[in-house]
């Protein structure tokens, strides 16, 4: 059994609440909801979080060390300016995989550059809430080759 | 009537309070007031708030959805760090208004680049307090247009 | 008593003539007219000048020394051309405010580079005709903190 | 019932054949025979190409129009410099996600640049041969809400 | 019958006249009268200016809105500096075609940036003299198109 | 009598076959014809060759020496990736044309680079098909001139 | 007698209590200990906070004023995002020393650009532990200078 | 006997009649007529301009061909924007040199580039009006070793 | 014994072609057949391939695989342009040498650029056909120190 | 017992020398002095050297293998141009902290970038005199550890 | 009577003794004597260095405080290399013009870069030998202005 | 008979003398011994030189006028940072070969810089000290060509 924990970076709770027939209703409960229910029909364990607060992002790393096996996050706008979350994952050492619901090479320039694929196992960008499940499948592969 | 929110970025709470004979001696509440007075002069209302974090605009703008008309923000420090915030903004779709108290083209090259600049109606800088006044008459005026 | 020059580049002789039902009705004289009558109203005087050649707003500015105040100045394409209007401002030392109709950092990127913003008091952008009104406000607020 | 094309850009027809106990033993036969089965047990088609001509590739993908539903791409080397493949995924205009095996991030800096990714649906990168399976979950899943 | 507006930029005027065995003997006057000959023999009409003076240009863009159906510009010099020409034409919004006498792509680096080619229908380099009657002809086919 | 080879890049095969309604019903053939046409309505020869592979355009070229006087040649996405096509008509030096159909200055940011303009006689973009037939007609003139 | 203040940005908190055996054992009580000895020894005060939140460093930074002489501070991941902090230390105008446990220098790009170096009195980076022992020493100095 | 054109660039009409405690009391008259008195002394013609406007010195250019032996240029702001100057030197192919009053090493970064060095026989900068008079010295020595 | 492939990149078949008089009288097949003569007398094999098609030598790296022992190869123009064939050398982990007939730092700037040179044991360039066969007495010693 | 070099670049003799009213009376055999004596109480052996010639210094490095155990190196100009002074330092592997009296972080542009902080166990800068006194503290702490 | 230095930098040895015929046949001695001559004329004493070495240059720099009152130089190759020449010159605060014999911005874009430039009184370039004497005239005015 | 000088830059003496398990036991004497076997054997005169100080080798340089026909040099760290000692080769126009032991490609990016390359006749890299003896060998065929 693997302990898998899942980090949403800031603006990302208003996911679905707004204008559902634009942007969908899935809501951030939604797809904490399907990763638990993928999690635990495999044997696992999976925690979420979200934050608009850096500090509560790098509190939320600090303490998985040795508590879970590999971290799925999504890091939002974190994502282009925050090396203190950056750090906290290389401190920790724990794998994970960098996900994206939109294309961010779609976006503005400065959405090219983030703190985190290049500590990343991997990344996943514009495939919407179905990009966590595929990460959640990968993330399982990758803890059952390390086990 | 309009309703208009106030936000001023980290490190502003110092205003007035330091050496009043070289900044002036208006603190943030003086701004505040006066801007207050103006709206309800007008009809209008206006509230305000101050942070050195970022997770508390955050806040803000995120609870402003559907409550406020137009947003007058003076991001600071902020201006040149925060995605997260910009992307709070540009999720509420609240029109705004970029506001500088010093005239940042003539400080560090750092200072020229904006992560607001683009999504903003507008931007005044270099005006002192009075940037505040100016900044809500045009924001009374972008909402009576859109009324 | 004051006395203000406002001074529009090139190309601003056009608006308000061409699709009103686009860009509005106002026209430069509606903007100048306007803000004489805010000025004459305040005790002041304000004089105003469109030119489509450098030249001409050069010798606008040489003339202006000892004659006026403050300078209102939208400088237009020569925003981002002309050394040489910004060193017959720097030459006359009098104070002046930068003012776009346009939000200039929502379009082409060498909109971006200004010759006169290091040197100006302020610069207001993306507010339209009433840009000029705020920064007249300004103006008259920053003259008699001198005078 | 949709269908798929998997397309291989160059080298990667040496996968799984050389020095196994590193790089793992799966072959592109191993990889294209699992996307096949997981197409057929979805009730799909799916066919796939490798070639190390960058000709050979776009005849592919111009021949794709009307026959294919969506195209899951690895360009390997020529993500970094085939303008003509992009623009034939652009002239037939079927939606196509981009997989790389190894994360690009951790690699040359060269490696960061894309023609492709602003104009995928997605990107995934780094994990591995499942990175293709994953790519073809999120593809029918894409097929499925255009259908 | 179309109305077609052909200009010139800064010393266009010293074509022909200087050292006629290296540059040709083929005068602007030449141009002009070749180009109103092929304008009539099908119908149009057709005028030109030179100017080595910015804002004489700009007055004959901006008179040129409701008179003119097309406009070919030599800009020379003017192609690297001149913003304000560029917002005249935007501004009228009559097409045009951008000509060079001269390769530009083989000369000073500074040549390399335009600030016509974006807006411009198309743009024609290194075809001498012949270039104009070239544009000339795609501006009649344009002419024709939009009829 | 002048012998004209013309060299289409790839994708340009597509030409006038994809939503004939948008982009017109202009075929490759139609240009091809079109400008045989008007070669023998002059007495010359010209033959044309369309290929997505680089290796094919460059055999053209280097067959081409000593058997054609003029090359008008639309690299397409080659434009911005072929130093070995641009090296084979240095090689052959043959003087040729560079055509684009589309305007390439109002698109993505790496087709401003050529690898083939600063070799070119002269550079002819966003004149649709006509911009070859105005090719042809610079290139008689130039072949006349050398003659 | 002087009053120094030590801050310590994001992540070290963890100092020493992973991994001894690699980063060794010294954690930041032991190094806050430490210089609260040294600083007693001499006959001073210092007080020391460690915190992950941008907030609680500037919050600090803002009582510090009139309270503290010198302020030693290792801004972490805040050295290279961190404008807020920076104006923090700016405004409240208290001489301070950067200090950085490794060498910045042998590390990612992105860590050679601080928002700290140009305001402090002077910066060490890459002297362990014991790096805060000589600043505490050079802060010293400085006050007994000042005093 | 040589003839010699003395060109003065926008805003330097100004010279000494500002602020002559500062700036000295040199005036643009000062100068012209000393540079005529040296010339006269040597037995050479020297005549001189001074110009706001870019057309007019382009106008003085384009009529010294054939008229002045060499040319001594100050283009103050010009030198910095106008492609058309650099463009009349160079067809009227007069040796010039490249004078400034100030040391524009000294000055904002913008300053750096000229598009008139390249061009030059030399260049003076930093000695005030004494460069005009070295220059006429250097311009003497030139023309009499091509005489 | 030890086994010599040696690739040419596109346009080396024109070698000796062309112009004799002015580029030497050396064929690319003297090229080879010197070198073999070479590795003959020492008593190793040589092969040698020429292809304008970047696929055929990908396709000749990946079958030299554990058939040559060291690969010389001029990759002409794909020395700035290919990143398969280079990935196609790392993929056989064949050593290699660079060569290049010409001095590259002589010529365009983007001839600078090489994706071989961190990959290859050394490069030569600027030294002729001799590069070749220096290159040749390189790999004879580096494949006597391997063997 | 270890033993210390202290090398000093070019100007630094002139420490003390000059308006001593302005930069302080301590020249540098103050500084040496008061190292030798530092290294002498604890047991250690310190020697000094100055020059303004960069083959000097490379001559008292590379002399220093096998007879020091440390180095402390204030570059000065050399810290920015001298690979010379980092190649010997690198081939004598001998550990050094990188000094610098002033903070070159406020210092021109050119100041910033260093051939010696990567190689460096850490550097100090902006301390003065101390930072030398410093450096030795860690360096003979970082001799003991070695030991 | 002011006492002048004049320094010249790396290869300037040359001067005069190579190619008479193509570079002229003034030697350094030739344009020393001369500056000696012109000096003397007018009262004052004037001295020469060349050296091919920074350290030389250097000691001539530091030797110069107290002893002479400004200085010519022309650091040639140094100009674009040597920090330490210019922190002599910054420490000895000594005025001086730097010279440059050809036109430094036709040559290569490294020597467009100068160390000097920024610190001079001004810089004269592309005089040839006569850009000494102007300079020393200059010299000598500036001198006088000081005295 | 031709005559051969060889120069070696900074730090090249410790060759072979340090940790020769590692690095071979070839020392500078070796090479140049086994380089004046070869020139001798062909009946050729060889010199060499090593210099940590730029000046020295500059010197032999300009002695070399008129003495030597060709001259292979390694400027090793100066190859990134002599201007003077590139004037020095510049001005004695005698044909050189730039070597480097390792391949600079695969080291920092500083230096892939050369002040050498483009002067140079060819460059080779990578090679070790074979480099040297290959580089004579196109030194010899060099000079036989020009005899």
């Amino acid at each position: 059994m693997a302990k898998f924990l899942v980090l949403h970076g800031p603006n990302l709770n208003l996911l679905g609440q707004r204008e559902p027939e634009i942007y969908g209703a899935t809501t951030l409960s939604d797809i904490n909801n399907r990763l638990q229910q993928l999690a635990q029909a495999d044997g696992h364990q999976l925690d979420s979080l979200q934050s608009n607060a850096e500090h509560e992002l790098i509190a939320a790393i600090q303490s998985a060390r040795q508590q879970y096996d590999f971290i799925l996050i999504n890091p939002a706008a974190f994502t282009h300016t925050s090396v203190a979350i950056r750090d906290a994952l290389a401190a920790v050492a724990i794998p994970f995989i960098e996900i994206h619901l939109s294309n961010v090479h779609r976006r503005e320039a400065f959405r090219q550059q983030s703190y985190f694929s290049d500590l990343a196992v991997g990344v996943i960008c514009g495939l919407g809430a179905q990009g966590y499940e595929l990460a959640l499948q990968a993330a399982i592969t990758h803890t059952n080759h390390q086990g």
